[in-house]
């Protein structure tokens, strides 16, 4: 009946979102989400934050209006964070968002016109792909391999498409878990300069490195420009916070304050106050270093019980760092249709065809070991062994 | 050097937002904001909400990933609120927003391709005007009388251009403070409902009545699904808890949903909760009355300085409610030209023609009464007079 735009009229909700809203059932063992544990959430830091906040001078400015662009201190709190990361800005170098998808939803908004072609890391994050849809864009997968990105790959789509922008997770790639070296890195920075295209370089999961050393931003990389560099702390403070910042050449973070003006006005000033607060009182890395613990326990009791369990012909990453596992089921296996016997037994996932530009991935899945304690991810890893060994004796039939 | 998209490219700040960083200097009198006044924000009621939200059992939840379409006990709070209104909604025809703004930029995301019509009243609020023109929008304005929009014009646009949305401000409108009559609503709706244009009907004001009767929601004349009604509680409670609702037929809701996942996955638990409470506790309609007292004392405070300084020639508004009086001065004065001199003195106002869709209002201003105490308010007022009387004797010249 209604006359909806062509961007949303034959889009669906994101496999993520809609499965959330399945797997809130308590004796669901859900490998579906990218949530932190909420056992890890600083609830008593943030409440003691919040209630000096709230009675302090500061708290009239909290409440009221402010500027889009962002809250002074947590602005600076954020600056410092970068600076930490290698990465130094200008003061109208910096833009808060409302979560780091807000930023790359205000980098399409800044940049597609309607057929203008984004590349991506093929396989990818899946919102990324839904956001890009609704500014109708050319959505071109790039091949990655385990460096990084393909380069002549790159190279060759940077000339046949002269794509406005091109989106990668760098470190602990959402879905793969990936992360590319730093070769990689300069390298696609210079041939995406050399070409005009932006990098959006989105960084939910650096800051959760349980091996290895830190590798540097592609936006340490950069001289000219190149890059917008997205960042968020849902993953190391609370999600539901919305708190990030995009941080970038003043003239592209000009346009994504113009696009949040128009799309929300601003941020949530007492959000970002707790933030900021919460960095400032060096709350932040003693307990992000508690909680690496707990993941890379977490983490650890994934692999054990993919190696226990799994049948052969079942492959998967080790990833040093972030909250996801990839996991590849033997040839033939639809990891979508597959979907709905494993929810029956009490066990979700993402199936990994959501993360492709172009197709493919059928057989692939992605799973989450940062919600569940060792016992349920045991359980839930055995439950979906048992699920694959039987659609594999079944297709041998 | 950037190839940003079309529209953005040539797209500057709102009036309203870029003059707001200008007159946060404190000895600016501004009448350019439309801000509740700080000294209504009810800081302790919220401190004290707070505070036990986050050391009580949904702390968790609160901090936590949730699901796109709202934090259910503020759903349920708003489901309540919008009762008294006269609107009953479907338990899945209710979208939590960021602010209403986001309410308005998601009913175009959802709703319009590039070239696609949506009518507007003209003058109407200038955040719409500049969200429409992200979307690409042909923008055309409907004419209004003192009942509200005139309906031959309203008709005749409606068969023209079928638009496929009518944005109206019905209530205390932003800029112009004019409320529309029973009847042109009825009639708003049935025309609509007929061409088949869906009405954004954005209400931020109407509970901010100083004097007659509450006029019913256009939403309820709305019999098939033609209405889509935002309201939100930045006016009275606090704008930087960001905490509105959009009320509508479920179809065009999920729409909504969807478009708000790729645009920030969901409002922040926190705020929603904070408000749900405040509504919950029944902090709501007693701390309102308190506050109306002061905002109507300072429009009459406003009218009585107009009155008394205003030469022959300038002609306001004197609205019932909101937040704004809409002054017209003598032709021929330009209220954009003369906008750096009267910052010059320490007064900022939004000219009116930010706030028209096909040009022309050069010679009006919004003026904002909320924000300054009574003396300010008369200081501010004759400064403009003496300024309108100098261009005046000016251009006698």
């Amino acid at each position: 009946m209604y006359r909806f735009s062509d961007r949303l009229k034959d889009l669906n909700g994101t496999a993520t979102r809609e499965i959330l809203k399945l797997t809130s059932r308590p004796d669901i063992i859900s490998f579906a989400g990218g949530m932190p544990a909420s056992e890890c959430l600083p609830r008593a830091e943030i409440a003691d934050i919040t209630a000096a906040l709230l009675s302090g001078d500061g708290a009239t400015a909290i409440l009221q209006y402010g500027k889009t662009e962002g809250y002074a201190p947590f602005v600076e709190q954020a600056a410092e964070y970068l600076l930490r990361l290698g990465i130094r800005v200008a003061d109208d170098g910096i833009q808060v968002l409302s979560g780091g998808q807000q930023g790359l939803d205000l980098m399409c908004k800044a940049f597609l016109n309607k057929g203008d072609t984004v590349l991506v890391e093929n396989p990818t994050y899946l919102a990324f792909l839904q956001i890009a849809k609704t500014y109708e864009a050319n959505i071109v997968g790039v091949d990655a391999d385990g460096d990084g990105l393909v380069l002549y790959d790159l190279e060759s789509k940077l000339k046949r498409y002269a794509p406005k922008l091109l989106y990668v997770v760098p470190t602990f790639s959402n879905p793969t878990g990936k992360t590319y070296c730093a070769e990689n890195r300069r390298a696609i920075v210079e041939l995406c300069e050399r070409y005009g295209t932006v990098i959006i370089e989105d960084d939910p999961y650096s800051r959760l490195r349980y091996d290895g050393a830190d590798v540097p931003p592609l936006k340490t990389f950069d001289r000219n420009g190149t890059v917008v560099f997205v960042t968020s702390f849902s993953k190391t403070v609370a999600p539901s916070l919305r708190a990030a910042v995009a941080a970038g050449p003043p003239e592209a973070i000009r346009k994504l304050s113009i696009g949040k003006q128009g799309a929300d006005v601003q941020s949530p000033a007492l959000c970002q106050a707790i933030v900021a607060e919460y960095l400032r009182r060096g709350y932040f890395y003693p307990t992000l270093a508690k909680n690496l613990a707990v993941y890379k326990t977490r983490r650890d009791a994934m692999l054990a019980a993919l190696d226990k369990f799994m049948p052969d012909g079942v492959t998967y990453t080790r990833p040093d760092g972030g909250l996801f596992i990839w996991a590849t089921l033997p040839h033939g296996i639809d990891a979508a249709a597959m979907l709905p016997e494993a929810i029956a037994n009490n066990v979700a996932y993402i199936s990994g065809r959501e993360f492709f530009a172009d197709g493919g991935g059928a057989n692939t899945v992605r799973l989450n070991f940062s919600s569940s304690d060792e016992a349920r991810i045991d359980e839930g890893i055995a439950t979906l062994a048992e699920i694959i060994k039987r659609k594999t004796g079944e297709r041998r039939k």
